[in-house]
């Protein structure tokens, strides 16, 4: 490649990094920001454009030359932002929330401004050492056993990830060797893994990338007389069908302390995800939900979807690290140091599916740190109070049903109208009501005030009422509420029309 | 559950996402890095700390009230600051390149503001869209054939992950699963992956998380006669032995053009992880390194390791994405909406492992907008120019020798001063070579003006000078050169009266 060069090296026109052209610039991406905040309830909060919409909007190659920021950023606000869906604005309820900060942000600019790669201790040392301690603080926040700890020095310990898929795949991937060390690699077939149908999909996903058989797949039935929990009994019950026909388990999730005794006497590897819901247990109130956690061997939460963080951040704990970094571990001589010799520090890179790996630790650090933990306890109820507080609103109005008992902030509700009509009866067969509630949702969705997703739970089609966005206050979920009986009061009077019925 | 309110909703002490407040924080975050930027020669390029430095800094429990984002700072200032090695100093040569800028840092900032979740389409279709029409712009400024981009239409396409493991873990499984579709799901331990000896020790990583059998991973040997590149006739020789004992390919990765020719007889999966050469492929006189890409499945490069994108970005290309999602697809009902039943869109959640994704089309837009195509070309020619200035300078010293041939912007090279030593035969021994030049590299890491690491070839102990830091010019190289030589000096004078020779 010796003929690759022609000249002498030569400065650049500019310098990419330049301090004070970042200063300018990040204060105007900082005002813009603000601008958004300020600004976000103007804008439809599900995005109303058609697919395609931004391909005739953008130019088909790349630019030759430097554009300024200004025209960037002018773009943005005319492009790009009508076809977000606002998940930072207070009337987002849609999905599960994906809450973000000032200290969350900023966090990731830190972060990114450094780009420091801390795949081992010595490649950058305080982003090894601050997540250890950060993650210790999050384990003593959820009260989690001290066997979860660095401190604890007996092997346990947390580690920062992006998304519970990846959580998954690193803990299926551990808990599936240390089966196949027992019986042989040949056999990964017999390998199963159960959980509930109510299971995010995520875990099965995971499975199959990490080789399990889809035959081996074990949706355990939940119903909603037991409000869909995975009950212990069902859970016996297949892992009994299977170890008759000699296959060999290795993982089960959803609800813990009886069904990890289960697990316990077939010798499989616990995981429990607590996507969601891990972060109210720093509540003392709510700790309870995941009593057993001692008994389990891993343990996840999302500190992006209800802890400020900003996306993403998926907090991972273990108790044996062993059984991570016997899997994940690589050493090429690139990266071998002094320092992991001594056998002294950690090297995440191997309790991790991936080798590089953001700074994460420093937001979360951050998010903690500007809140503290009382404000993050007022906070997380105060979703809760507003959440009650919408199913108080849905209880009083006749039209409405509760479909699932509510769990912390999230109301699964549906328009359940027969009792305010004269010929309702129409309206109690399954699928009329589901095309309902669908209607219903499309056109609450199209006016774009508010947003929330659906999903289906034993054939019912359930809206989904998620609130958990940083912005939301009492005043929203009240307008959310007004919005959900205006359209309600439109659906029904057009229904009615059509089917020839008279308003009670 | 209804026994946890105990009060009606009431109204937080402050909002974590209050605009002004936001602009007050952001403009004091945006003028520390800008103080940093300014400042970052003055530190020691590699961490200098002992393990365990910040455990005896930082209080054992997370605080329980809010701390001003002033002590924050002063915090990272005084106890993270002394913890990082510098990833974005000029004096950084360790590792590969991890190379930040105003606007991958700015479009981590704005991206983490929205933190919109983009998991289908309709969840925020701008993120989507936008990530077809950067990859697009991409794949044109690699000269990818068509059959690589959205805009021919025929299946193909990229998306933006964050790694390259996570690259490898969703082409091998859809490789995988690809070969266990015609030879069924219970022959997964029939399956091979093959790569050379210098493959990324992540490949192996990957295959091993995907549950193919750590039997079957063939490291192809290469040689220093050969630049240490994969040899068709040893591919094909590898591949013919396995043939011979029944079992079956699906991954090839390493140089391409002959490679694949040889892949495809076997009907092979080819991905080529070009993870920090692929960026050079924009600039027309280094295209050719990717010669042969028409005839493979998938390829990927990291935006973040040479293309000023910060952490992270790993931009990857399929020809037939239906055998990502075929494999990679979930579906739960509560992700179910009209724009995917349309089949109109792309849902980048069945392209990738995890359900949750960055918005980081955002931030690849801002990169290659505010610097444009030519402007960029050229920052990756400075640093080959630099380079070869580099080699230059080594090639001049009769006391180092290039090690490997120079490949794009990183030099391969050793102390080897047998010439100028009368005794110098001492050192013609390996061992007592690499443990000169190991010592040489610990003497200049520790030192702190430079940071290098190494690797092993051939069992020769080789120093790695990788250019690519966005703050490094000329003058830095020069200075780097000069340390090197400083320190030798010092390493070589040392053992000389060690072992009483006498200096030429």
């Amino acid at each position: 490649m010796s003929h690759d060069i022609k000249h002498k090296p030569s400065t650049l026109t500019f310098n990419p990094l330049d301090s004070e052209e970042f200063r300018r610039q990040g204060y105007m991406v900082i005002d813009f920001l603000t601008e958004y905040y300020k600004t976000i309830e103007k804008y439809p909060v599900r995005s109303q454009v058609e697919p395609d919409y931004l391909q005739n909007r953008l130019p088909k190659f790349a630019p030759d030359d430097p554009e300024p920021i200004e025209t960037i950023l002018r773009d943005i606000h005319n492009d790009i932002i009508p076809g977000l869906s606002h998940w930072q604005s207070p009337n987002h309820y849609a999905y599960y929330p994906c809450s973000t900060s000032i200290a969350g942000v900023l966090g990731e600019t830190l972060a990114a401004g450094f780009s420091v790669v801390g795949f081992h201790w010595i490649s950058s040392p305080a982003a090894t050492e601050l997540e250890n301690i950060v993650m210790d603080w999050l384990a003593n926040m959820l009260n989690l056993p001290k066997s979860f700890t660095f401190s604890e020095g007996q092997g346990g310990g947390g580690v920062m990830m992006g998304t519970t898929c990846e959580a998954l795949i690193a803990t299926i991937t551990a808990a599936r060797d240390r089966v196949l060390n027992q019986i042989g690699r040949d056999n990964i077939n017999k390998v199963v893994i159960y959980g509930s149908d109510q299971t995010h999909s995520s875990s099965f996903k995971s499975a199959k990338i990490v080789g399990i058989s889809p035959n081996n797949f074990r949706n355990v039935k939940t119903t909603r007389a037991h409000a869909f929990a995975l009950q212990p009994e069902a859970l016996r019950a297949a892992i009994h069908s299977d170890a008759k026909k000699g296959t060999t388990s290795t993982s089960a999730v959803d609800p813990i302390a009886e069904l990890s005794e289960v697990a316990k006497e077939y010798n499989m590897w616990v995981h429990v995800d607590a996507a969601y819901a891990g972060s109210i247990c720093i509540c003392p109130e709510f700790r309870r939900v995941i009593n057993g956690v001692e008994s389990i061997d891993s343990f996840s939460f999302n500190a992006h979807k209800w802890f400020l963080a900003a996306l993403d951040c998926c907090c991972v704990w273990v108790k044996d690290s062993s059984a991570l970094t016997k899997t994940l571990s690589s050493n090429p001589e690139f990266l071998k140091n002094k320092a992991t010799e001594s056998q002294q520090v950690v090297d995440y890179k191997d309790w991790q599916i991936a080798l590089s790996r953001r700074f994460r630790s420093l937001k979360m650090w951050l998010v903690v740190r500007s809140y503290g933990v009382n404000y993050l306890r007022s906070f997380l109820r105060s979703h809760i109070h507003m959440a009650v507080y919408f199913e108080e609103m849905v209880v009083m109005d006749r039209r409405f049903e509760i479909v699932v008992p509510r769990n912390f902030a999230l109301v699964c509700f549906r328009l359940f109208p027969f009792a305010v009509l004269s010929h309702g009866q129409k309206f109690l067969e399954d699928e009329s009501l589901n095309e309902l509630n669908a209607d219903l949702l499309e056109s609450i969705n199209s006016a774009g005030r508010i947003y929330m997703t659906h999903t289906l739970v034993e054939g019912i089609f359930v809206l989904r009422f998620a609130v958990g966005s940083t912005l939301t206050q009492t005043r929203h979920v009240l307008s959310a509420w007004r919005e959900i009986q205006d359209q309600a009061d439109r659906i029904l009077a057009r229904k009615m029309q059509l089917w020839g019925c008279s308003s009670s």
